[in-house]
């Protein structure tokens, strides 16, 4: 049988007990060119918390009744007459929060496991990743001695983000929750500064670590810290909007950033990015990053929590912060 | 004597009857390599507003007791050994809302009266010109087929740009206030579509006039109609921020567009645009919308008050919307 989180509720604000429902499901027969694969891991994004509302966006939302939609990464075990793809394979795609799902293997990618261990494919060298990797480079377009801001910074995207400018030469502060976060930004990562928003002023943080002003920002959190940074940007800075996980909770309209006329004072530059926009050139930058693992060069951290049945509690730590690095469940029972 | 205007007291919202100070003062002896300019016309723009707050902007606050800052048009009666201007050139500048100023001509460029008329100099061939050309060429990067948005579009301005943008081969529509300046938009101008915002409903304008949503959108006035545009993005489009008007005499603070998370969805970018970053280039581009003057592609429609008493009054005429194109104050008395 295939246990499956199932979306039943459409939440207002945080999702609940009601949001979801866990089922068991027959594993489908496979019609010819299937694979089924036994997922391993599920990747929990802030982008899902989006994809669960009735509104329009960059790809369907998810629809009531059917299992929540997630990145996976997992292995063939059986395949009726697949023309790529055999058992023993290990596929990433988008599984769902699911312990088994029957593909034609459209839209999945073979990896190989002897390189990194599987939850490394759905975190550095998966989304979370190729997300940093083009927002930073193609959108941030950073050059050395740029003075480059992230929020989220502890987190799979922002964590990634940083690590890549200290790479090109950049000076990196970032913005985390809690003193632990910050100091393994600045001990473990190798960040030149931390703003720890849970117990600092932001407006205050920004100013005496970016002095000079903010090159690029790479926002993970919209609302009050998008706001701030906003108001310290040097000449031509760029705003890179990847996400806005302080506004997917909320009841009441997203809060707008008062401070946008900036951008014409400092004839910047905010722009938005979705990460499969880049999937033809995703191979290219997880060997360059691969390349950045083994120089000891860029860290990779997994949090990894266990069990199809705790998919709730576990999600809900995207959003209390209550996580170390790439939040990632592991779907598959020993 | 030299009539001036003095900005004597800072405006909380609207400026009123204490802003500004009308004074007569001696004019200056000119020492060597200066020139005495009779000042004929002065520019009357939203930007102006901006100027008068004590904040951080692009340029420096005008100080209280100084002339107000505005862009100017006059004849030179007087030169004292200046290297480069003689007596009866005219020149455009930052002469300020005053009859006469003394200058050593940094930041003049002359100008040839027989090509154009006075007023056109500080309007479509001068800085509301520099700014539609370079903002919706430059900074919008409009293309043949594109559907462009502009708001402020009976303005000095929002006029220019939706003509340019005819010229290119986009499909126009403008935002402006009232039946009047909607119908001149469309008969005039030659506008594909107008929306009238003091009678209609944004948002349902919008949908009406681009189905399919819109490729560019050049900002003038920022506020709900901002928001509105963001709402209705085409993919890859682009919003060149030039101004916000609605938002520049708040007593509260300026909203922020919370649509703003479709720059992520649509992967959309929004820009700030300072025209003076341009001005290595003003005479191509004066040069170039001459030609189209001439060739009857481009109309250049100034709104002319009298008398330097009067700057309060004509003033305030930039937010009420009670003009119709380029807003000039005549401070020449004859």
């Amino acid at each position: 049988m295939n246990k499956q989180q199932v979306l039943v509720k459409r939440p207002m604000g945080m999702p609940d007990e009601e949001t979801w429902k866990l089922v068991e499901a027959e594993i489908p027969e496979l019609n010819d060119g299937e694979v089924l694969i036994q997922n391993h891991y599920i990747s929990l994004d802030p982008a899902m918390r989006g994809w669960m509302n009735d509104a329009p966006s960059y790809i369907p939302p998810v629809a009531i009744d059917d299992v929540m939609r997630a990145g996976s990464i997992g292995k063939v075990i059986k395949s009726n007459n697949h023309p790529k793809y055999k058992v023993g394979d290990v596929l990433t795609g988008w599984g769902g929060v699911q312990q088994y799902n029957v593909t034609d293997g459209e839209g999945y990618y073979p990896v190989d496991t002897n390189l990194a261990p599987m939850p490394m494919y759905i975190g550095t060298l998966g989304m979370p990743g190729m997300t940093a990797y083009f927002g930073i480079l193609e959108v941030g377009k950073i050059k050395e001695g740029d003075v480059v801001l992230v929020s989220g910074a502890a987190g799979a995207v922002g964590s990634i983000v940083g690590q890549i400018a200290k790479i090109k030469g950049c000076t990196v502060i970032g913005i985390a929750g809690g003193k632990e976060k910050c100091d393994y930004l600045v001990n473990d990562l190798g960040f030149d500064g931390a703003i720890d928003y849970k117990n600092e002023n932001i407006k205050a943080g920004i100013k005496q670590h970016c002095p000079k002003g903010i090159d690029v920002y790479f926002d993970n959190v919209g609302g009050d810290i998008l706001n701030a940074a906003l108001g310290k940007l040097k000449m031509h800075a760029r705003i890179v909007i990847c996400g806005a996980i302080s506004q997917y909770n909320n009841t009441t309209p997203v809060k707008g950033p008062s401070n946008y006329l900036n951008l014409l004072v400092k004839r910047a530059t905010m722009q938005g990015m979705v990460v499969m926009d880049y999937a033809q050139d995703y191979r290219t930058a997880a060997q360059q990053m691969g390349m950045w693992m083994m120089e000891g060069k860029l860290k990779s951290k997994e949090d990894i929590y266990d069990g199809i049945e705790n998919f709730h509690e576990t999600f809900g730590r995207l959003f209390s912060g209550d996580k170390k690095g790439k939040l990632i469940l592991k779907v598959i029972e020993e």
